[in-house]
């Protein structure tokens, strides 16, 4: 059984566990129905690389390439709790977007009868994290800590995203409130202390070796990863092959406060801003081309590869630099950087 | 200066307290704005009964008429973290509801430029409550027991509020979901824990009284009472004198899960069945017009005075039951009940 089976095993057990854990309120049937199925919508068919990265790096931490059955399970738990965390997120996310689909599938509240009964769902899945974390972790010395983790990096999260959204809502184009700085803000804050901190923090803490120095030492390293494998993100969404990513990007209609269009407004003149003003943010794949064009005529493409190259060179050397004293190992960190270099999708 | 008065002035604190904490982040200015905002307009313009019930509860508890400034500050900072939680659930149900007003203002939905980033706000407000429990409570003993009762509560309240939203949608009319059980477990969990429970369970943790005997004895008592304050509520919409309510109801024209329909359908032959079948929950006076009708054939008027005697009379025996021999005062209970009983408005 590949470990990703082995993972993905764990969800109905949880969600059993969430269910005979709120049927002691005599919850009808109804509710207990619609719970599973929003757990199950929500939780499944994406690719499961944040709660896979707490086990990897649990691994890497111990030493272990087979863990006993309750160090695997109580590691998965955790894995589970940021793939609920996002879960809760990308619910709230997709209204807010007013997306249609995520992962191939209709988006939860698009699906029937949902609607914005969808919203109490996020808020529901967000307190099963608290619920879990009480039944697995509350006899440990460092459940206040996971606790105070998983609020803060909720927090930090909504942070980034309430930035996004009012500095880049679709409905009103304003690229003077677009800058690097912002954008930075914003990938920091929204993807990259939930996606890349937290799996290896929350690794850290079962393993026993948070230290203070540790924590400090993810942070240095996995921040910055986060953020470049962000700009990728947007990088990919406009010069990706839609033939491997599998989708074609809709940034600059969008309205997308992204890395591209960031570097773009420092470098135009007077005349490109005036292009990028006319035409970012347009429901209309003319306008999206005239944006493309000022694009190539900055050459952001090849802006992009030079900042790749100086920023994985950064990264590597934050990574051969990291303390090693206190148990935390490099390839934690080097396993997740070399997933994401150069990657194509 | 009024308690209340010195309540109030506390909230400008808190929200500086919050910013400050949140600038940390380096968020950007447009971001702290848009934060004092949703802090400001969701927190004011209530009653501000359930923030002041820690006070008064706490106040009762200790035996102080007057507190010291720091205890009034703390005790005030758990008033205010319970009107919070209340604004994280308002923000997010008026968008559920579709609602125009509330608190006499526009929903914050509906504010100019907030629309569905009110859902991102909602979450923001829910996580400030564990960012004041942290800076004011964390070297307590009590301090996990207060995240813990925090999160318990928030999952009773949208347990309740997702079996509401599931019975009673407002585009599909099915009473056949209703009963009165089904009504109990709602106003159960959606507004008694928090409005009435929440409110003495952090005051007796405040005043180190929270023994095991106290909870339990807090929540036989104060469950019952939020119950009865839920079924008032659902007479006053209809039977109540709009000159002092305030409002003009609208619970059976919104196919809401009120006591009085429930009643009605526990009573109704086949013929009233039908009739209620056919109106309720329809936006037409003419159908409310006729479920009025069949409330006024089966007397629910007098079955709810029925109710209120039965029901005021075992909360008035609950309350003298009361165990006081690990400090707990039947008072903190009786000041509730006495503000309710035979209420208005």
């Amino acid at each position: 059984m590949s470990s990703i089976t082995a993972f993905e095993n764990v969800l109905p057990e949880i969600i059993d566990e969430i269910l005979t854990e709120i049927s002691e309120t005599n919850l009808p049937d109804n509710g207990k129905e619609w719970i599973k199925q929003a757990l199950t919508h929500n939780c499944m068919g994406g690719k499961l690389n944040r709660g896979l990265s707490v086990l990897n790096s649990y691994q890497i931490l111990t030493a272990q390439k087979e863990l006993s059955a309750e160090e695997f399970k109580r590691a998965a738990v955790l894995g589970w709790l940021v793939e609920l965390l996002q879960a809760f997120f990308l619910v709230a996310d997709d209204i807010m977007d007013a997306s249609h689909t995520r992962r191939g599938q209709p988006c939860w509240y698009r699906m029937p009868d949902v609607g914005m009964v969808a919203i109490n769902d996020a808020f529901i899945i967000e307190s099963t994290i608290y619920m879990l974390l009480k039944k697995y972790f509350k006899s440990e010395k460092y459940y206040v800590d996971l606790v105070e983790l998983f609020h803060e990096i909720t927090l930090f999260t909504e942070l980034g995203q309430l930035v996004d959204l009012i500095t880049a809502p679709e409905d009103n184009v304003d690229l003077s409130k677009f800058s690097l700085d912002k954008h930075t803000y914003i990938v920091t804050y929204k993807t990259a202390y939930y996606s890349f901190y937290l799996p290896v923090v929350l690794a850290l803490h079962m393993a026993g070796k948070a230290s203070k120095t540790n924590l400090s030492e993810a942070k240095r390293v996995l921040i910055p990863i986060g953020v470049y494998f962000q700009v990728q993100d947007d990088y990919l969404d406009l010069y990706g092959d839609p033939k491997i990513t599998g989708k074609i990007g809709t940034d600059i209609q969008d309205n997308k406060c992204g890395w591209l269009i960031n570097v773009a407004l420092e470098l135009a003149n007077a005349e490109d801003r005036a292009v990028l003003d006319a035409n970012y943010g347009r429901k209309d794949p003319k306008c999206e081309q005239k944006v493309k064009d000022v694009y190539t005529k900055l050459d952001i493409k090849s802006k992009y590869h030079d900042y790749e190259e100086s920023v994985a060179n950064d990264i590597r050397n934050q990574i051969a630099a990291t303390d090693e004293s206190e148990g935390l190992k490099k390839e934690v960190f080097s396993v997740f950087f070399d997933k994401i270099y150069k990657r194509q999708k």
